[in-house]
């Protein structure tokens, strides 16, 4: 604490990120992409003409919004970027939900959203999940200054199909509804297609889960010019430039591949499968899960201990202290052989 | 404007930074190094393992932290980086200065800091500058709620001596005083060593001037470790990873090549006083500078003609369009090829 701080900034609680650990770990505690980038990154980063760092960037990163438009089949105009989705929500909060009525939220997600809330001094408002621990989204209400979740939702790995987004989008039209697609490549339907029908509707992403460009922070929104103005707005009063010439021109290369994008996702689906068996059979309650993860408790051990016992081992999954989540492991999806490890010590934990 | 926004976006006013052409022009507008970044640059570029950028970067930044800290002589935990030093000075602005004093600042300096008084909702107190255009470090007072100006200033660069600081911050001792130092590579001399005198100085610094870096959106500021905590307080409510891996492991084999860093910024002030000369023969009075850019008017010539006479034959300055800055161009020292160019083409315009 500190007389120099601004009076708010002593009530912040900021969001605490999975451990990057410096020794040498099996790490499936952060969701991360277990297969390298696309080829074309690499070839690009060979290549980059290194003079060409010392001019700032394109302000308006136009190059990388029309790679994502291609990809996405919507105009540039309806792409932002930003440095990792994480700064894009963070400009969405300021940008769309500072209204005096609250802010909709499931009350498990990602536990970023509450942290945004304090710093912009947004209200609240938590929605309990199903009894599935499905995001319900006949909860959110029409009174809100906004609604946001995560489809698929994080760490409960749950996703709604469009026409359920579609279906609550129909009711809720006068405040945004923001979409958290971070993990939608691994088996979840986006929702960007149906932004022409919904002005309202603002659906996030990220080059950091099924791109393997974390290391990047390379983040987006798709919505409505409107909205996407709006974003701009916040953008160009904190910083003009947050997008790197050298991440934009990687991020490029990477949406060029489809093949590899399409085979990573692919082979981590198919291991998250295999995963989801072999804890069922070790006595593991496994959430079902379109993402890179799964979110997983024993019946009879105790998740804390669990952890630390992997860890022990060598091996870096996450848990949650929180009263809904204590009982629970979140995993993310690696290779087969770095699953196989994990199987082994849990088949020594769990006797 | 759109039902959609937050009611304080409608209000913004957003910074615009100088022009990025996509045509082939001697560009002397936004005050970047015409020289490369150093070798060692390129050395990491090509030798990057790329399967590294699936992971995320280390959210403290703590090698990079380090490398800053031998350069200056401190310690890692009084040294904060961000996304440009744009991102580090918004961020500054929210962790210290949104008190209900105003932030008193010089009337002329950098012109995203209003824009962040904006944004922040931060009452803004504007300084004349004194009759030689130099911030009037005299002019603040002990009642406000924060001090900000640039050494050297941006637009006027005049850098005031380091013992011109010390006095400020004898008189200023209960708000932050933040020296903005993006310049001060190029004949300035640096706040830092005062940081252990005054816990209430916080000085921010770039990679995209004197290290060529531009595009790799690389700033720092370094102060005490209260001021570098509530620093972090606000960037962990906001963004966790702003710097990413690759960036980070550029900016440090900048770091490392001091002889490089000496060269490039001793040419660029060899220039700048050979183009100064060259100004003032031609009827120029030309503001001392002590930055990599020169503030300059003609007796004669209208700026925003010249300025549009420059641009018609390929050359790019900067003109801002406000009372007190109409009659000036802002040069940025180029090679001393281009300021060849620039100044045949001034004795053609100002004949």
């Amino acid at each position: 604490m500190s007389q120099f701080w601004s009076p708010a900034v002593r009530e912040l609680t900021p969001y605490v990120p999975g451990e990057q650990p410096r020794e040498k770990l099996i790490k499936l505690n952060t969701n991360e992409n277990p297969y390298p980038p696309a080829p074309g990154v690499e070839a690009v980063l060979r290549e980059y003409p290194v003079d060409h760092l010392r001019l700032y960037p394109d302000p308006q990163s136009l190059a990388l919004r029309q790679a994502l438009a291609r990809e996405y089949g919507v105009e540039a105009e309806q792409v932002f970027v930003g440095n990792g989705s994480d700064e894009v929500l963070a400009l969405a909060f300021q940008a769309f939900f500072c209204h005096d009525r609250p802010l909709e939220m499931p009350e498990i997600t990602y536990s970023f959203y509450p942290v945004y809330c304090k710093l912009y001094g947004i209200e609240r408002r938590a929605l309990p999940l199903d009894q599935q621990w499905r995001v319900d989204l006949d909860a959110f209400t029409t009174e809100s200054g906004g609604a946001i979740f995560a489809n698929p939702n994080a760490p409960t790995a749950h996703g709604h199909p469009r026409e359920a987004i579609a279906t609550l989008l129909e009711r809720l039209t006068d405040q945004v509804v923001l979409v958290d697609e971070a993990y939608v490549d691994f088996g979840g339907e986006s929702a960007v297609p149906l932004i022409e029908r919904y002005p309202n509707l603002l659906v996030t992403g990220t080059f950091s889960k099924s791109r393997s460009l974390a290391g990047l922070r390379l983040g987006y929104a798709i919505g409505s010019r409107e909205l996407i103005e709006g974003l701009e707005r916040v953008k160009d009063s904190f910083n003009s430039y947050p997008i790197d010439s050298l991440a934009s021109a990687l991020g490029i290369a990477s949406l060029e591949d489809r093949e590899h994008f399409d085979a990573c996702r692919e082979r981590v689906i198919t291991t998250r499968e295999r995963t989801v068996r072999r804890l069922a059979e070790l006595g593991f309650e496994v959430l079902p899960s379109q993402a890179n993860f799964v979110l997983a408790r024993h019946s009879r051990h105790d998740a804390a201990q669990l952890f630390v016992g992997l860890r022990e081992r060598g091996i870096l999954v996450r848990h949650f202290n929180t009263d809904a989540l204590r009982g629970f492991l979140r995993i993310s999806i690696g290779t087969d052989d770095e699953m196989d490890s994990l199987i082994e010590v849990f088949e020594l934990l769990c006797r």
